[in-house]
Order: structure tokens, then C-alpha cells, then sequence
């Protein structure tokens, strides 16, 4: 069935700048460049970037994984791609290329799409900020994080970090973490609030898969409407956020699924769910 | 005495819903259903609601104390006698309900009277947001969380509680809980930071008494106006809360109870609070 | 080098109601009164603030450490010196001295240079919320907050408590330490996200001094620009904060750290940082 509100620009699934595969409703990005430990380039944030901003007009994808290849999630920006590039730039590219990466997690925080990250080895950089930006974090033992753009001469704000982070483990361990820009590993992620479930390395893929299943398979239309409240309820207040919560529930009590809950509560079944 | 700035509507102490009682400064709703773990229902909600409103305008309640009878605090709404009705009502009543559900969390949060939650056994759907709305959860070894709304088909962010949730144990922890809805132990709820105080079972009731003591005979104007400010102060920018900060403070130093300290500080004694 | 956009009020280091020293780019404040557990006063009070408003015109402070001479860091005001004064003042001198408290926080919040408070005992009142303030607490074992505003019948958000403390804490956490004034220790402190460092006491001053010097060391812009965006995002919604974050990242990729940090990489060398 195609998407109601679907214009001209047409979708693609060729994306060239990472592995990228969709069944049963979950789409995955695999950032694969092992050898590098998946560094991002200016290319794949643009792709990124749009695939993100595609989904909502998709109707094949209900979640969205992001996966690296390897040893590592993501090891950031490459140093000689990226970095050598920018400190020949001029002002005007030097936003262009800022304002993208920002758009690309801003677009993570508002597509109403669960968005999970499987985490192994080294989120670093970018590839930290995205981790950050997932809605679930399934990290493996071997899972490390490190903010370290203040050890490229950086700030520790980059790409909404130093919005996003405060707001998911406290402002004295943002500072610490955003500030110093040093390692943690995955239990410390996990003792600050980081981790959405920890596992052995060798069950991450499956943990990864159940998750993804899972939200894939049950009332999407409340997942997203969950995901939105929680992303735009951070910039409200109380008596604001109680109206759209309000708004918002007395629509999803009309949908098919709210009304097939009920049925499959008194024929002690489970619900078949449509998001609708 | 009676309160300075009562005007024609009269108070009550019939609630016909829940059992109610008040005794020196502590009032204490009981939820008193524990054959069906004290469901809510549409005339529950609005006498919850209808009580908090009036908490300000009473001389003999200082605190407010919410508990379940039985083995359970509260299930949430009750499958048939609210989810059956709510799917076969139109938009008008939708919204009305929906409103009066925020109204009571909104009321939790504004009302300058501490409120404490003694909970043991499911703290589930609404129930778990009545719990996160209190200021104090004394918990049970045998409490537990459920925020169930997408389990229903429905948005997680009910009653306010995608914007509670996040300001009280993270954004990631949020994320997992509401969206997922699946429930947590006690323990787990304790080391998000949801849990004030943690009890065996059958310490509950003396640990939520005792808290309770504390509060009722404590200067209620200064717990009136550290509650006030912690609900204000997530709304409001750094410079305005400081400004707030600032006059609430000068007004306090004013007060007998602020000049009762000094005496008795001095006289080495204990203060006797007069909540003026 | 002098300071670019000094103006006329001359700088001092000539502070009288502590000890201050500046040494490669860290200045120290001790407050030493330690038979009295280091209390502050009108006139201490008052010092802080002037010096850290003046420390961005300074071109020799690259961080700021606060202390506390002997057992103790801070015991808050003085129970005499400072309440038993306020209970005699009218209003415009009251608004004038909890102004006076709160713009010392506010500046420390926005002073873009980092703050170490370090931490042996007892840091209580006007003490817990410098402790709360400063960007990295460093702490002793001994260590001990003590929030403790209601216990002198005043409001628990003295100072931007009520601001501060949800934000780093949670607001459940929040409620129960300004509510009740309880003082807790490191441990607790450490498990609900105030402690940056925790050591023995014996090792408090060396910790310290190794933090500091790392910092006054480091890419400084890149340390007072994430401590700016981390204080002003907090008051920020996503959006506005992306366009700071990529219009503050595009800025300092311009800047010679940025460039050093490149250099030094491909010659497999330290970077030599400027803060320029």
C-alpha cells in the first residue's frame, strides 16, 4: 500500500554510502568500513541524513536499526577525510557541513520511528552522538563511548550533545563526559542511564533483532506517538505538555488499535496489531 | 481557623470513591478496591482531582498520603468499566476525559501540599503516573512499575508522563519504560531514582506514617515553596528561576518560622514550627 | 597580554575574605575559616561573585578550583553572622542579599571558565549549592551535601537549588534532598550523579590539582564553549540548540587548536594547545 501523503521526490533504497537492508518492517543501516572502524564521511551523513528524513513516507519500515560492521559502532568523522578537509574551509562550508550533521540528529529526535542502535566496541564522536540520539542503546560488554570533541580542539556540543545529554544522565555527568571528552565503558554507560540493555557480544545481534521485532510487530502508531511526545515534551511545559498529552490520547482511543486491545482482552487472545 | 481566602464552595470530606481520612495535618486517600488492586474509574479520577484542588483552601491538611488497600497501590484504569467505555465514546468525551485525567496529575504537581505515595504491590498505567506525579514514593519490596499505555494501543506519554518521566530518571530510561511498557521491580525503580525510600513490606505503612509525621509538623510553608519551585523551576530558564529563587527567599526570611529557628538554634532547642 | 576588552574597573587580587592565589593558569579560592567550617558571609559573599565576574577579563585564569581549609569545605552561612542579621532586615535588603547569593551561581553557570569545587566534609547550604554550581566535583571520601534550607524554615531553592539540583539529580532524587534538608555522603552522592571524582582523602588535593592542571592545560575555548552551551541548552528547545551547536562548531573549526590537533596527529605528536 503506498503512503497517502507521498509527493515527487522518489524513495531509493540505493544508498551508497552504507549497507542498507529492509525486512519485516525494520530497516538497517550497517556502517561498513571495518577497517576503519566505520568512520563517517561527509557522504554518509548526507545519506543518513536523508533516509532518515525518507522514512516517515515509507510504508515498508516501522523501525530503524543502526549497526556497524566489525569490531566498532562507529568511530566518528575520519580524521583525514573529514577533519583535514574542514580546516581548509571557509565559513560558508563550515556551516553547511555542521548544520547537516545537526540536521541528520535532529531528524533521528523527530521522525516518529523508534530508532534502536546494536553497540559494540567504540561509539566515538559522531558515532557517540548518534548512539545518543537512538531511542534504545542495546550495547554489548565490549560497548565504549567517548564524546571526545574537546581532544580535537573541539566543543563538546557538537551535533545537539550538549542538549541531548544532560537531558539523559544529569548535567554533572554530561559535564564531565562532554567536557574531558574521555572513554566510558558499558558499565558505566549503563550506571548513568546510557544503556537500554546490556549483553554478551555474541547475543547483540539477536538482542538487536528481538527488540526491532518487537516494535515492529505491536501498535506502531502508539510507539510513534510515544517517541514524539517524549522528543517535544523536553521543550514544554507542565500545563502545555498535559494538553497535547490529553489531544493526543483521545485520538489514539479511536484507533483500531486501542478498540482491538480491548477485544483481545476479553477473547484472551493477543492483539493483532495493525497502527491504525 | 478557618482559611483566610475560602469563598462559597463547600469542602467535603465525603468522597464516595475512596475511603478517606484526616488526622493531625494528614490526609490520606485509600484505595480501597484491592479485590480488582484498586482500579481507577471515571468517578475516582474526578474526586482525586476534585480533593487536590481543594487541599489549599483546607486549615487541617498539610500532606497529602496516597496508598492501596490490599496487595496492591493501584492497577491503573479499570479494563471494562473505563477502556470499554472510552471505545465507544466521540471526540467531545474523549477530550473531556482526557483532560480531567492531566488535570488530576496537574493538580499533584501545583498544589503546595508534599504528597507521598506508599506503594506496594503494581503501581500500573494510571496508577503509575499518580505515583510519579507524588512528590515522595515510599516504596515496598514488592512495589512495582508498569507504565502499560502502549500494552492498551495507546500513547505512553499519558497524564503527563512523557514529560515527568524524562526530568526524573533520564531521557534513555524514559524512552524505555513508556515506550515499551513493561514493568520494573522495586530495585530497578531505585537505582533509576524513582524510589525516596525503600522499606520491607511490612515496614510500609510506619515508614509512610513516620514521613508523613515529619512533614505535617515541619515549617509547611518552606516544603509549600521548595515544592513550589522544583515544579516551576523545570519551566523556566536560569535567570527567571534565580529571580523566583530570589524573592521566595526574601519573603521566607520574614516569616516566624525562619526567626523561630534562630531562636531556638540559639536557645538549643528544637523549633517549634508554625507553618506562618 | 593584557586582556583585549578590559574597560577602566581596574582587576584585584586582593580579595580579603579568603585565600586566593593564581598559578599556571589556575586561580584558587580558599575559603579559611576552617574553626568555623569555612561559613560565608556578607563580605565573602560578596567577593565571589566580583571574582568571578571578573575572571573572563583575566588573562591569567584558565579554571577556577574552590576549597575549603581543614575538615570541612563549606557549612553554608553562618548561623549568626548572616541569619541572625536577615531576621532584622526589611524587604529591600533582603532582596538585596538573596540577589547578591543568587548572581554569584548565576555567574558561576555562566562564567565560560571550568569549576572545581573540591570536597572533604561537610558542604551544607549556600556550601551544597557552590558544590552544585561548580562544573566538576571532585570529593573526598568525608565528603557530605547537605541541603539543608527547610531545617532554618526557609525555601529548599536557595540560590537556583530548585533550578540545579533536578537537572543533575532527577526531580524525584531533587525533591527528596531539598524537601527534607537530610545531609548524605559520597556514596549517595556519587550514585545519584553529583561526584565527578571520587578519592580518599588523603588524595583530594592532588586530584585537584591534576584535574585543573589538565584543564588550564587543554584547548580552553573548547572547555569554555562546551561549559556555555551545556548551561545555555539546558534553557534551549532541539531545535535552537542545533542551530548553536552548528554555528559554535563551525566557529571554532576555524580556530588554531583545531588546526593543531590535525597537525599533531599526522606528525603522531601531543597537540601544543593555545586556546586560540
Amino acid at each position: 500500500m503506498a503512503h497517502r501523503f507521498r509527493a515527487s521526490v522518489p524513495l531509493t533504497d540505493n544508498w551508497e554510502h552504507f549497507a542498507f537492508a529492509v525486512a519485516d518492517g525494520v530497516a538497517t543501516v550497517t556502517l561498513d568500513r571495518p577497517e576503519k572502524l566505520n568512520p563517517l564521511t561527509f557522504e554518509s551523513y548526507a545519506d543518513l541524513r536523508d533516509l532518515v528524513l525518507q522514512l516517515p513516507y515509507r510504508d515498508d519500515v516501522r523501525v530503524l536499526v543502526i549497526r556497524g560492521e566489525g569490531k566498532a559502532f562507529c568511530a566518528g568523522g575520519d580524521v583525514n577525510e573529514i577533519i583535514g578537509e574542514l580546516i581548509r574551509m571557509r565559513p560558508h562550508d563550515l556551516i553547511g557541513f555542521t548544520r547537516m550533521t545537526g540536521d541528520l540528529i535532529r531528524a533521528m529526535r523527530e521522525v516518529p520511528v523508534p530508532i534502536i542502535a546494536g553497540i559494540q566496541g567504540i561509539a566515538a564522536g559522531a558515532g557517540s552522538v548518534i548512539a545518543l540520539a537512538s531511542d534504545f542503546r542495546v550495547c554489548a560488554r565490549s560497548a565504549r563511548f567517548a564524546f571526545l570533541f574537546t581532544k580535537v580542539g573541539l566543543s563538546g556540543g557538537d551535533m545537539g550533545a550538549a542538549y541531548l545529554l544532560p537531558r539523559a544522565v544529569g548535567a554533572g555527568r554530561a559535564t564531565q563526559l562532554l567536557m574531558l571528552g574521555d572513554t566510558i565503558d558499558a558499565d558505566t554507560a549503563d550506571r548513568y542511564g546510557l544503556v537500554s540493555r546490556l549483553v554478551d557480544d555474541d547475543g547483540l545481534d539477536d538482542a538487536v533483532a528481538e527488540l526491532a521485532a518487537r516494535l515492529a510487530s505491536g501498535p506502531t502508531l502508539a510507539y510513534a506517538q510515544t517517541k514524539a511526545l517524549i522528543t517535544r515534551e523536553l521543550d514544554m511545559p507542565l500545563g502545555a505538555a498535559m494538553e497535547l498529552d490529553a489531544m493526543t490520547q483521545a485520538l489514539l482511543m479511536t484507533t483500531d488499535d486501542h478498540a482491538e486491545f480491548h477485544a483481545a482482552f476479553n477473547a484472551r487472545r493477543p492483539p493483532n496489531w495493525t497502527g491504525r
